[in-house]
């Protein structure tokens, strides 16, 4: 007899019993006064009274006066940038969550398939438990030939045969609707195999929504209640995200007052590592939605079940016989605090300080070489030849990340044209730096930023494999994109006196591997201060930045050939009239 | 762009378009007035009107003043009895039933992997989708060696392979619970697959429900509203049923008064011909939900998304762009009258009246040779010296198919047992029919059945490869049994003058070849007058007969080698003293 089912009959010692507390049964919605019993790794059962299975070497958490929760699952993480996971993963458990869908969006576009071969690896080596979906980014071809061929195409669909990799990734709508898309094959095999597309329906709505739901399964990008129950009528299963991207936990609380939780999961999109500091993980998203007026219950299904639901994980989301010890031990169901957390039946937060990691691993030698570019000061020029009665096509950065396409009269000098602060007009440049990318590169306006000196730039942009920099000078860019390559991928900024801040991101060009959370924090501080210093006046000044070139945010971003028009999905040139 | 995008977005005819109702939103609960467009046998989208894709080749159905709700899945099918799929299949479509979640305990305790391969062909050539569970009779040895081998197992773990295969079949608890079963490793490869393993947990409760529920993922088995909640707090999913066996919507509509719908699925467990015509099929189920206090919309809710989702039929049981096009339009939601019926996107029920069907199959010729046994006068033969006081161990037959064990008084003659029909006590007998069963049988005595003279025989017997005889007189019984060798399987009644009905069901021995429902119908119900005029006065006398080695009902049941205790597990004598 299977140990689980000894335990479970009371004949055999468990090797955790969680006693004392209220359970969230979150199937039947009922918080009732239960014992936990685990063993192998594995829920035996739960009991009035768990006496019969506590043994000599059977731990016992106290779990009186709590509340004891599945452990959460993030329906939509980003964990595969700013820092690597290893070193978050402390903190993502002690927002007691045991589970991640994580996009591979960052390391994926530039590492694809085997970006994938490392989570699964981490997916080993942490007890966290990460699903990671296959990133498309490779396949889009909208703005600009795509970066796998039929080999890379192949060990992308491969990555399914893995019960881990529970479908393919984030997936703009504007590259599958209305047309056909260089992944497509890769959704066809997901679906073939009863796994999920993770949509990004930004803007989606009527026919176009109905469009992508023949790709997509799943979508967190609702931003109003009534964007959520379009997408449930379009058989979508909607994640509310709280996290560093947004914060729509309004939008389904809205929607969960009309019509109930039911086809509502909920996620981070993402948390960068001082918001993680400051609101902490899946509790952070759960907390919100109860204090907006989620049913604490639901919030719990939302953030447990739900997800496990869709993603096929048939042993997660529930504290039952037979499922995976993942438990969570709330001192306060309402306000979501964290004492305990169980991953795969071992102890690993207890007070709501995390007993394991952070934790080391070997990433590929690949992974450090990742800036495959030679900065060349001619990327940064335009020649005066671009503008129409003085006036180019520009970005005009709004606001929410959203840009608009607008024209700018750029300086003139020497035959060529430069920003202009005075008018609050700065150059963009992007330089691919994907092996195959030969140092293409496109630099055009943006207007509204504030940018008044010196330069910035990132290897951290999103959804591309290229290196943005955002400058008033074309030297001061040319030096930032230097320090980047330098530093095999991050963060630099460019002063009057030279680089200010550099903060390298040596892991696939997007992840620092400093030890804290806290010292990722204080770094992403600096550089976000640095920025301000440069004169940087939007909201979020990094991401902005990072945005400057994802396509999955209408109306206008770079790409390498020019602007990309995200809806009409064309690549526009300088001239206003092109 | 493939075909159903195009329709999607209003750009291309769909095939069918489903105009003018009031469609069920089984995601969000809205009930909303939309058409709904077809193509390639899958939903293009809901259109609030779409005359864009209604071109001249487009078969556009008038559901005006009408309720449109996706096909029906029945959570817990039995199918393979009584007469064969092929033949019901119109009326199952006509009841709004477009998948059956089909278990095989009939066709497969005799042919196990092979009943599936049957199943799985009929999925192929009828528009029902037929999702069938493997059946794991051949591999239990709680009363009688397993029948299947290693191959017989690897050939059953080999059925899950196929992507219709949803996991395995109805598994008595009695069989997992506090014992090493022989369909171990069929339950864990299925677990191992993300697929499911089916339950029944008729009376587990408590320690023993929660060992259960380390192995079934699923029950059908509820009987009451604190049944439904006690398997939901063991992570169990839950189907109430009405059909044939058991009219349990009063246990669900108990459970969702105080719970609501989730995890509860509903199911016919078998509806035989007779039932078929008169109540329908899965239509019936709702409608008594509905009947009962269940919202209509939560009804249609437990009717298709829940068990879509539960059994990973990632594309059935929603409205929505890429599912199967399974649609059902009813003249009204409350009293689920079927008007039209899509399966697959073919138009299958029109007016109520099926356009399609009744089909054949062509059925291997080892189907029809399925009663391997040699009638033996000795078999029906009990030593007086079995007696122990003139008392003989007995199983009372009690109410809704639950017996007792007892002692009885039979008559004596010749040096041996016989019946007593002015105590109303019968023989009753199991003989082996399987190839490897070597004429196994056992004789024993019932109490309670009535039966006054002669004999009837069926190898319809539940969950078991016997021939089942109940009789007053050896010669009778003897009768009986070989003519329902003859037949290759059936129902036969004895009275006096010889056989008085003889029905026969060649396919596995468990199925009649008659073409209509109502020919079945006409015929059972021969039967079954048959069976009264012997006496018999029980409550359902062909399924009370048939559930007479039934090991999913207490208390004591035959076996081929005497009375299975069905709880202490254990095989009994006659002698009560053993």
């Amino acid at each position: 007899m299977e140990p689980v089912q000894r335990v479970a009959l009371g004949e055999a010692p468990a090797d955790t019993v969680v006693r004392g507390g209220r359970v969230v049964q979150v199937l039947s919605g009922a918080v009732e006064r239960r014992d936990v019993a685990v063993v192998d790794g594995t829920i035996a059962a739960q009991f009035e009274d768990a006496t019969p299975v506590v043994g000599p070497e059977t731990t016992v958490v106290d779990a009186t006066g709590g509340v004891v929760v599945p452990g959460f699952v993030d329906a939509h993480a980003h964990m595969d940038h700013d820092q690597t996971l290893e070193r978050t993963a402390p903190h993502v458990l002690a927002g007691g969550t045991t589970t991640l869908i994580e996009e591979l969006t960052f390391t994926g576009a530039n590492f694809g398939a085997r970006a994938v071969a490392e989570f699964l690896a981490l997916d080993d080596e942490l007890p966290l438990d990460v699903r990671p979906t296959v990133p498309p980014q490779e396949l889009f071809e909208a703005f600009e030939p795509a970066h796998a061929d039929g080999e890379g195409r192949a060990a992308l669909i491969d990555c399914l045969e893995d019960d881990r990799v529970v479908g393919a990734g984030e997936t703009g709508w504007i590259y599958v609707v209305g047309r056909d898309s260089g992944a497509g094959d890769l959704y066809r095999a997901v679906r073939e195999r009863g796994k999920r597309v993770v949509g990004h329906g930004a803007g989606a709505s009527g026919r176009k929504l109905a469009a992508f739901a023949t790709v997509a399964t799943i979508d967190h990008e609702v931003i109003a209640g009534d964007e959520v129950l379009e997408r449930l009528e379009n058989g979508i299963h909607v994640v509310g995200r709280f996290g560093t991207t947004r914060d729509d936990i309004d939008a389904v609380v809205d929607a969960y007052e009309r019509v109930g939780p039911a086809g509502i999961s909920l996620g981070t999109d993402g948390v960068s590592p001082g918001l993680l500091l400051e609101e902490g993980y899946m509790d952070a998203v759960l907390r919100e939605a109860i204090d907006r007026g989620v049913d604490p219950v639901d919030a719990v299904r939302m953030g447990t079940v739900h997800t496990a639901e869709h993603f096929g994980l048939d042993r997660k989301g529930v504290l039952a016989p037979g499922y995976d010890a993942d438990l969570v031990v709330l001192d306060d169901l309402e306000t979501v605090d964290v004492d305990t957390v169980l991953a795969g039946g071992e102890m690993v937060v207890t007070d709501g300080t995390p007993d394991v990691g952070p934790w080391s691993h070997d990433y590929p030698v690949s992974f450090y070489d990742s800036i495959h570019l030679t900065p060349d000061p001619a990327v940064f020029e335009v020649e005066a030849g671009a503008a129409v009665d003085g006036e180019v096509r520009a970005i005009r950065y709004e606001r929410e990340l959203a840009t608009a396409e607008t024209t700018v009269e750029p300086a003139v000098g020497n035959g060529h044209l430069h920003a202009r602060p005075d008018a609050n007009v700065a150059k963009a440049t992007i330089v691919d730096r994907h092996p195959d990318g030969e140092g293409r590169g496109f630099t055009g306006f943006v207007e509204g930023f504030g940018i008044e000196h010196g330069a910035v730039a990132t290897s951290l942009s999103v959804e591309r494999t290229g290196v943005v920099v955002l400058g008033t000078d074309e030297g001061a860019m040319e030096t930032a994109l230097r320090r980047v390559k330098e530093m095999g991928g991050g963060w630099v900024t460019v002063d009057g006196d030279g680089v200010d801040v550099a903060f390298p991101t040596p892991v696939a060009g997007v992840c620092t591997e400093v030890e804290t959370v806290r010292e990722a924090a204080d770094r992403y501080e600096a550089v976000e201060a640095s920025v301000r210093s440069l004169g940087v006046d939007i909201d979020r000044p990094l991401f902005g930045l990072q945005c400057l070139c994802h396509p999955g945010v209408p109306a206008i971003r770079l790409t390498f050939s020019g602007y990309a028009d995200i809806l009409g999905r064309e690549v526009l040139g300088l001239s206003p009239e092109e």
